[in-house]
């Protein structure tokens, strides 16, 4: 019997690929899914593609969408990406409007093709940076409107959104990726990096990383600017 | 006090125009919202401009996403559109999978930047296609998710998704438009239009259309390739 199939949504951060490698742990043909938004850091596409290849996807497609013409986030607008931001409760500016839902869009319309039912988002409510569509609520909301989104609903598919990064820390995702061989050193997570695509060091998601591999006891592969 | 906002999404079809016309009625400042999304019917994206600015939009904005990297629907891979089909109550190739939860998270994230709290979708229960995205249970479940995806529904925003042509037939979607003064030669319906932009009267959008105008009593003001 052949492997049953998945889409996974692959940003080239060290969330979605642990997500990956931990789709695959469970047997999954995955299929990752990179969507190019207009976002800054455009180095992440180029390491989704290595961590595609490294984690034995099945595939790797990039969709286009020019999210730019929507606005509303510093990290599509022109908008400064915070550094050392203390961490107050409130949604950053890097928050993208409705950014999974769509995602989680693309990734069904994907998955309706290929005949896949299972998606898996990293989405992580823990170093979540406060972002609403991190929340189990929303996965779940998501989860019930696939069904009826589909052809392949209406005629019987249950879809299921796999978020199994949802309720782990920044460390326990790390060593979970560890245990199951994802190269971090791949792996890019800074908002604003250098034009030599060195992380900055200061921005939520490298703060967010750094205390990760510090809590996690593993060294931190990343390079930041000088 | 200043109108409320509302996102209107506009294909250049007839549906859609009248959608934006309905909403203009009901008193809302309308932000148009098109998605170029590889279909092959591109003549439609500069008919989108052209209504939005017959109906007073407050704004028109376009934006790209290559669904062609997904496939699996005559409108944006290589399969032929199907002409003179019968209606047999199957979903036919030109469904485009999962586009109304797509395009609806577009909207969404436009319309948390403009901070309004409406939608607008033409989606039509009844001349539909058999599209499992443009039925009442599909716009519902949207409706409860928007809530639940975005910062300003965490804040407190309750999202409305109107899908006021739900119930109506294409004969009554015209006669509605046409009580709000849709020029309906602006419009395009053709999956499959010539170089011209001629409709092609012969695809299920066209066969709609034609059937349309008929029972409406109303002159069609299509161009149709010889």
């Amino acid at each position: 019997m052949s492997a049953k199939r998945a889409v996974v949504l692959l940003s080239g951060g060290l969330d979605s690929a642990t997500c990956l490698a931990l789709a695959r742990a469970e047997g999954f043909e995955a299929h990752a899914l990179t969507v190019r938004y207009g976002q800054r850091h455009a180095v992440e596409l180029e390491r989704a593609a290595e961590v595609a290849q490294a984690l034995g996807a099945a595939s790797h497609r990039t969709v286009s969408l020019d999210l730019r013409a929507i606005g509303g986030s510093a990290l599509t607008a022109d908008v400064s990406v915070p550094k050392d931001r203390a961490d107050d409760g409130t949604i950053p500016v890097t928050y993208v409007p409705a950014r999974n839902t769509i995602f989680l869009g693309l990734a069904l319309g994907l998955a309706e093709t290929l005949g896949a039912q299972d998606l898996f988002i990293g989405a992580n409510d823990v170093d979540y940076s406060g972002y609403p569509d991190c929340r189990p609520a929303f996965i779940a909301a998501f989860e019930g409107l696939a069904n009826l989104a589909t052809a392949a609903g209406v005629g019987g598919a249950r879809y299921r959104v796999h978020a199994p990064l949802l309720r782990l820390t920044k460390a326990e995702i790390i060593q979970k990726g560890v245990e199951l061989g994802v190269d971090y050193g791949l792996t890019h997570s800074c908002y604003d990096p250098d034009a030599q695509g060195r992380a900055c060091g200061h921005c939520d998601s490298c703060a967010h990383r750094k205390k990760g591999f510090a809590e996690a006891g593993v060294p931190d592969p990343t390079v930041y600017a000088p």
